[in-house]
């Protein structure tokens, strides 16, 4: 390959970037500028991709692309933030202009869809790894914090969760290849609306920003589903920990999880929690929300029409004058009809 | 490897960061949160480093990391800034401790040199791909653009050029791999310090930030010398043949050429230009100022005893009206004590 074509990789991402006037210099200098708006602060985030432990080797380059958005997307989300701003960092083993034209117009597609200039990057020769860095604003002092949890609040999530890992299983299963979990789930008893919701919503995940910014003043504390559930809500129980000086646990119960009916028709009742606790990818948003603030999110949420359900409560664990708060195994009781009841998860390793 | 050592990869690089007062949140959260100050405009680059292209699959850690900060920060020099955060992407193939110890000392030490916070990043499993994403500030208006030259502009750069080449090439030599330039260069006429100068110079370049921050208001344009003299110098006629409407060439004097003695007594006299002008990896800045602001320049680098060299001018090529600027192939007319010379510059295409 010559150097010469690698150059022309550029050409795929120039002069198609979302205009914004707070762009000031995009991509063509050795800096972009940009300009934030008064009374905003910042919110970074970045996020890699490397082929064959993010996605399947041979994965459809569109899909690529609009799964690296969102979910670099879906941490602004999580902050209640607007996003604003991408740089791609673009490694890859040739020069390839199918795969290229494929993912550079997926990727636009995506970056219009929620408004957001590409301002610049790399694009280097090497094994396929993408990067991107994600810039968004929130209103000064108004972030959705990982740490704001506090004893009391009631746990929601958005919309619908295992959904991703179940699409998985779909795609690994048609590849052939060995089944991730080894209980039973059935693929006959899909339709093919179900079988395609549930491998978009693996492939083609959506962040959500609007429900991110609907929480913004009323929820206490925020996390974007990537790790699964019961990952994920151990950050907000840990970092909370450690502000409030109390070590919270939470109390999760099962039946109260939102399952797709795609899901439930796929899956087997005893494994929905696995795909619904540990399977990781979801991109939905998880958040702890005061008791007093329950109207209020019940009348933005419905006002929206934002899918979010109560599976919930944060409680304290005991009291940091006794404990080393950093030292304690952040715990979460599941509860099966308001029964405490015994979990025992398998870990979500990629595609190892 | 097990997913929870890998996991461990976050250890080497959290609680070490430069603190500032932009930082509201910053490792540990879906985003960083930053506050960018009143009157500021942000610049932000992304830069990508692969094991074997741009550096030796071998190289010392500490030099990678090293590099890696100063060819980031590089970019925002170029632009008059001030570097203020980091984020880093970090693919790995492996969790190797001795390795991430060192890495991660070296990126630090060179974080806190530049006074720059790092806010987050990304560790993931494959080959080794780095990619550092930096912001920084200039002041409302008065970054330092590639398309600001004008007819008439004097060209200098920073410091001495082609020492980077050659510490590559000696390098190389003591690897046994194949030389870089057919003709003959001399390792036995060097000392050991000037040996250890030209390798640091490949290894361990120092971005200009003063330089580019003294340039803010005299400058009309910069650029920072990454791919070389020849080829960057490329990109500022371009830029600014396209934005005052007018072709634009430059002359540039080959015998005012700043190099190192180390560079003279290395290389044979016939090559010096090729080093200088075709060598890259150089991180020194080229500009143009207007003969009008040159005792203002002269006052502000004598000041900060900031090396700097005059090489040359910008000239017209012709007019727009004439012709389409975009379709010219830029020109760079080289002169031997103001005698008007051809020069047949190899490129240079990393390690292959």
């Amino acid at each position: 390959m010559a150097t010469g074509e690698f150059d022309l990789i550029g050409q795929y991402f120039t002069d198609r970037s979302v205009p914004r006037d707070d762009v000031i210099t995009g991509i063509g200098d050795d800096c972009a500028i940009l300009s934030v708006p008064a009374g905003k602060q910042l919110v970074v985030t970045t996020d890699t991709m490397v082929s064959g432990i993010h996605f399947l080797s041979d994965a459809n380059p569109a899909d690529i692309a609009h799964k690296l958005v969102a979910v670099n997307i879906s941490d602004i989300a999580a902050m209640g933030g607007q996003p604003a701003w991408a740089s791609l960092a673009l490694t890859l083993p040739s020069f390839d202009s199918a795969w290229l034209s494929a993912f550079s117009d997926s990727l636009h597609r995506q970056l219009h869809r929620y408004g957001v200039s590409l301002i610049g990057g790399d694009t280097t020769k090497g094994n396929m790894t993408l990067t991107l860095t994600l810039q968004g604003f929130v209103e000064h002092g108004k972030a959705l914090p990982r740490h704001g949890a506090k004893t009391g609040d009631l746990i929601y999530c958005s919309g619908s969760i295992g959904d991703a890992n179940a699409g998985l299983k779909l795609l690994i299963d048609a590849n052939n290849r060995t089944d991730l979990h080894p209980e039973n789930s059935d693929e006959a008893l899909l339709t093919k609306n179900d079988k395609d919701y549930l491998i978009a919503r693996h492939q083609r995940p959506t962040a959500r920003v609007s429900t991110g910014q609907a929480l913004v003043g009323i929820a206490n504390s925020c996390i974007d589903l990537s790790d699964g559930l019961a990952s994920d809500l151990k950050h907000i129980l840990n970092a909370s920990s450690r502000v409030c000086g109390v070590a919270l646990s939470a109390n999760i119960e099962l039946s109260a999880l939102p399952l797709s009916t795609a899901l439930q028709t796929y899956v087997s009742k005893a494994l929905w929690p696995q795909y619904a606790l540990a399977g990781g990818d979801d991109y939905e948003l998880l958040f702890t929300v005061s008791p007093e603030h329950k109207t209020q999110l019940e009348e933005v949420m419905a006002a929206h029409y934002l899918p979010y359900t109560h599976i919930g409560e944060i409680v304290s664990a005991g009291q940091s004058e006794q404990i080393e708060v950093e030292k304690i195994e952040q715990q979460i009781n599941y509860f099966n009809d308001k029964q405490l009841t015994t979990l025992a998860l398998q870990g979500w390793d990629h595609f190892q």
